[in-house]
């Protein structure tokens, strides 16, 4: 993938692969999301998930799907050229994330395949593995993405 | 489905309907979720996004996702009985949510099946609808969770 400042469909060759990293989930931040958005003891209440099933206080996987998104924004899709996602398939949790976790995200460029029915875009198919510093996967999913193709003349 | 206060497993029969809702998401809220979260303009800017691909500000899709959330923990999982999800498939982000916007959820029961490795639990399949008051579906997914069975004895 290349490296310019202004990323098109045409910069995502099946095959290719990027880490994306760090982000670092603190114990406030995981409260503050899931007592908003999933409030369930083992999201929010550190002395009760001390007992729980998890031993421990657990993010949200909603909460770890966002701070993904947030190092897909980032280091990942183009900014001038997103056009939004249609969906997410086989969205998995696989091992629960901890306050203080350091998390990587590990994008493997699947298919990227011209739109039929609007020439000026493409849709993009990425597998996505976020995996915590030095252990194993802890969710793992395959994005779509529609982004723009290069326009004639465009670097 | 039953409506005493502790929900188990058997209580989650297929084919059974519930609405959830009303939630309504305001622009602030869209602003700051997506500074955190989803920095990209159509959702953090809405003089940008009103020039931009959908004539206005809309809400991330990882936003409408945790909404929904908020709703199946509230009005459709069990509060003492649920143990987390394994994953989701085929999230769909149909049409955008706008500021103001009156979020309901439909959830229908797919499927309920016992453990086999582990007789404590069960795993639930729904299908998940967020519906915009009075209009299309803007977000489907299938929800899988893992919800304790109803101990012996217990009503």
């Amino acid at each position: 993938m290349a490296a310019e400042a202004q990323l098109y469909f045409e910069d995502y060759v099946p095959g290719s692969v990027r880490d994306l990293g760090p982000a670092v989930v603190g114990e406030a931040e995981i409260v503050e999301f899931a007592r908003r958005y999933d409030p369930q003891p083992i999201h929010t209440d550190p002395q009760w998930a001390r007992s729980g099933p998890f031993g421990g206080l657990i993010a949200s996987g909603w909460h770890t799907a966002a701070i993904m998104m947030r190092l897909l924004v980032d280091q990942y899709l183009p900014a001038a050229s997103s056009l939004g996602s249609p969906g997410i398939d086989e969205l998995r949790w696989l091992r629960p994330v901890r306050p203080g976790d350091e998390l990587w995200v590990r994008v493997t460029v699947i298919d990227a395949r011209p739109s039929r029915s609007k020439p000026d875009r493409g849709l993009l198919t990425s597998r996505v593995e976020v995996r915590v510093a030095g252990g194993e996967a802890v969710m793992t999913m395959t994005a779509l993405n529609m982004i723009r193709r290069r326009p004639d003349g465009a670097g």
